[in-house]
């Protein structure tokens, strides 16, 4: 398959540059950079293009599985060409009647009696599943063997390349996987979504990653690492679409200012609800990479911090927060895209003007690596029940000294600021009693308020973030008034365009279950 | 240029049905029926699709234009073939530099001395501008003459029909304005979008409509028809959005149910999160309908009721509301469309399942007709500072009776909606009283403020309808339980759902202007 005119020297460029080695281990060519420095080369990275800078994502995912569960051969065998860029990785897990729910998959992987297998089957949404940018693809997918148990507890994971690779690492015959259509999709369409069919002519040659059935662990690493991932996707697009709507509002001239300061038609950035729109797509942004970030750093600390307790608290915040980072950032994109085509006006809705694109490739990023619901699922039940609420209160107990800290300030917009956090920690607080408490007795209430959950802990963690860099802004205004005075206007913007919707995240989020005869089934 | 496959048979058998000339005046052959009754079928047909529907929405306001600004002669040639469905109209406002400023028209109209004039000019943006659905196209173009004033003031409407009409009404030449390209756009792509060129080859012949310079005013006509008709296509797409995704979630078998009731995977519908996403969908979906409904029976009121004061204040009442149905409804039918295609998780990115397009094509519902803002404007500034906030504080009392009802009734999904309606009145009550103190003295933070402000109106005014529909479904619920059940427990989901966000709107309208200086020009 021939990917969009451009991709292919791209990627060269990109691997040549050691663009996907960057967080990688240096034993196996990588940088070794710390998380958060890739997080920030990846944002920019997606920024500049959703579609192309998915295949490093996946590849990135494939990595971690294979540094996690891979023998030592299969390391070195893979891991120097896909850090290298030469090869690329997929994610082999949806079949047709398997999308969020991976106990129906259905392809099967039987022994060989050589130490590979031949697996049989169709994987679908197959990202990157095809393509010429690399000179090898390494599937990982998931499979059964023969007599697995039924259910998650009965799937494996397996390398299964599109060449077959020689003894010396060069690549050798076309292995029995073949891309039989690509998807017509919404958005990201220079990314081809594949259809895969595993062993029609005999069967794709595979071999088995770790242990058998235990492959829904080892694609949890590759999925938690792609949950943040796609996270940042969404930072990144809707950064990408602010840039955007900026550079138009400083140049479209319309009408004359509502506040009689000019008698001519000025540019539309004058006007009250351009700026409200412009402020709002910059505020959810900045709010949502401001937690991304710390959520990065963490993951560091987690790795890398010499204190062993900070390391268990490091990766507890972590945990807690990709699927907050993940649900938030995805579902807050569809709205700071949708404003940019709000601000271009009629504009916006002609392909050629570009903020349509944004709009159509931001749709899938609260669909794909888990669902929103998905989420909130995990934020709910591994994150929030499992430990009785502990993280949250210690996150929300964090929160209260950010909110003295502004009190000790004391300026006008540092109380306000102060006023929308305390209201925003409590209802967080209040959700997170109210989840602990009926999660086991009435699921179906809790779980029909999980999402407003996720989305509250999404408003609330960025408008805590954006009211640290308030002080520290604050601190530093001498050294760049303008730039610093906006974080300042940022973060109050924030507080009281959207931090102030906690109050109504809180009723939805423990509403509990509505009897809803329509939906009797 | 030819329309898609079906659409000119369909359109010819919706204008033999009568169907175009269902409100219209049956002294030119329309059925005379109530506004409320065309709104209910025309919702219809906007809901079957939305790029077929917009010919006939155009050429209803071309005929209101005509009906009430025309010259008798003009009214005798043209009305009963619009009426018909023969032609069909458009409206000529925008240009390459005039869009939502029509003070910027600068294409131009001479007098021939023969009662006719020459029209030059390039127009953009115009709904089937061109097409073969019917014999002729009506253009109604807004134009300067020479010497006319500058602005909006001298500005005047002409009637430049596609081609000439002879006196026994047949159609004779060819007129000089020709569709030079189609905009490639993100929805409605069935719907064409023309740039037409008038006057390149010696003029395109056009007759005045009224009088000289009071063009804009009876371009009104036709806009504020078509606002409130472009809501209804809010409503309209956000109905057929909830339809197919509740078809779907009845289908579509994914996962074990979270309260273990089930060993099996179940249909979606019974995930909370999924009944949340549909229920929001319907909940907003209702909320607006119910509203855009009681205006339209206003305007009925407002041109038929036999009491003068009546009349007046129910045409009072409907014109506040005009602009509420226009930006509510369809800033509405973005997050609808988008909980469609999360209904329908990864298929609902792909194009065949026909959940991406209502989310394609509803994105330019916000923007024709007046974006958003231009509505808030309207809202804030004829509306509601005009008349002192008279006619908001009278809704505000009717809504005090909703609440004093529900009160009585007593029962606990009955107060829970009295407590969040009369928050929400509460809130709209303080910011009508902020934007009638600050309009003059500070517009600018009255404007960031009024988009919100639009919002609490569309979530205060759709809690209040549903309120009242849960008390009619109260009263009759024996006669169909379910039925009247599920409207009980739809009205309290708004109320916890949606309405809860009243406090949070009423702290972003009233938030005030944000010294943003990374935005200082």
């Amino acid at each position: 398959m021939i990917t969009t005119p451009g991709f292919k020297p791209a990627f060269q460029q990109f691997a040549q540059g050691g663009w996907q080695g960057i967080q990688h281990s240096q034993q196996f060519g990588g940088q070794g950079l710390p998380k958060l420095i890739a997080t920030a080369c990846h944002e920019m990275l997606h920024s500049a293009n959703l579609s192309f800078a998915l295949c490093p994502m996946l590849t990135d995912g494939a990595i971690e599985a294979l540094l996690t569960a891979g023998s030592d051969a299969q390391k070195a065998t893979f891991l120097p060409k896909l850090i290298s860029g030469e090869w690329t990785g997929t994610m082999n897990l949806t079949e047709p009647q398997a999308g969020s729910d991976l106990a129906a998959v259905r392809t099967r992987a039987e022994p060989q009696g050589d130490g590979t297998y031949k697996v049989f089957g169709t994987k679908i949404f197959i990202t990157y599943g095809e393509h010429d940018m690399a000179q090898n693809i390494v599937h990982l997918v998931l499979a059964r063997t023969p007599n697995a148990p039924e259910g998650v507890k009965g799937i494996s994971l397996f390398i299964v390349p599109k060449f077959l690779v020689n003894d010396d690492g060069s690549t050798g015959a076309r292995n029995d996987v073949h891309c039989v259509s690509i998807e017509h999709k919404l958005g990201i369409k220079a990314s081809p979504t594949a259809v895969l069919q595993f062993g029609d002519h005999g069967g794709a040659i595979g071999t088995l990653v770790g242990e058998e059935n235990r492959g829904l662990e080892y694609m949890f690493i590759m999925m938690n690492s792609a949950r943040f991932s796609v996270g940042m996707q969404g930072i990144a697009v809707s950064e990408r679409a602010y840039q955007q709507a900026v550079a138009f509002a400083r140049e479209r001239v319309q009408s004359r200012p509502v506040d009689g300061s000019a008698r001519e038609a000025v540019t539309i950035i004058h006007h009250p609800d351009v700026k409200r729109m412009l402020m709002t797509m910059r505020a959810l942004t900045e709010g949502a990479r401001a937690v991304a970030y710390v959520a990065a750093a963490a993951s560091d600390a987690a790795h890398q911090h010499p204190d062993e307790a900070v390391r268990g608290q490091s990766q507890a915040f972590y945990e807690f927060m990709v699927p907050v980072v993940k649900g938030w950032s995805t579902e807050l994109s569809i709205d700071v895209t949708s404003l940019g085509v709000q601000v271009h006006g009629g504009m916006g809705f002609i392909e050629e003007t570009g903020a349509a694109q944004h709009y159509r490739d931001a749709r899938i990023l609260p669909i794909y690596e888990g669902t929103t619901a998905i989420q909130a699922n995990d934020l709910v039940g591994r994150k929030t029940v499992r430990d009785g609420g502990a993280v949250a209160r210690a996150i929300c107990a964090q929160i209260v000294e950010t909110e003295a800290a502004l009190g000790q300030h004391g300026g006008a917009a540092f109380t306000a600021v102060q006023a929308q956090l305390a209201r925003g920690r409590a209802a967080l607080e209040a959700v997170v009693e109210f989840v602990v408490a009926n999660a086991k007795a009435d699921p179906n209430a809790v779980f029909a308020g999980s999402v407003p959950y996720l989305k509250l802990c999404g408003i609330v963690f960025s408008g805590w973030q954006l009211a640290r860099a308030m002080l520290a802004a604050d601190a530093k205004s001498a050294e760049d008034p303008n730039f610093y005075a906006a974080k300042i206007a940022t973060a109050l913007f924030f507080a009281e365009h959207v931090l102030s919707q906690s109050s109504a995240m809180c009723a939805a989020a423990t509403a509990g279950d509505v009897e809803v005869t329509y939906f009797r089934v």
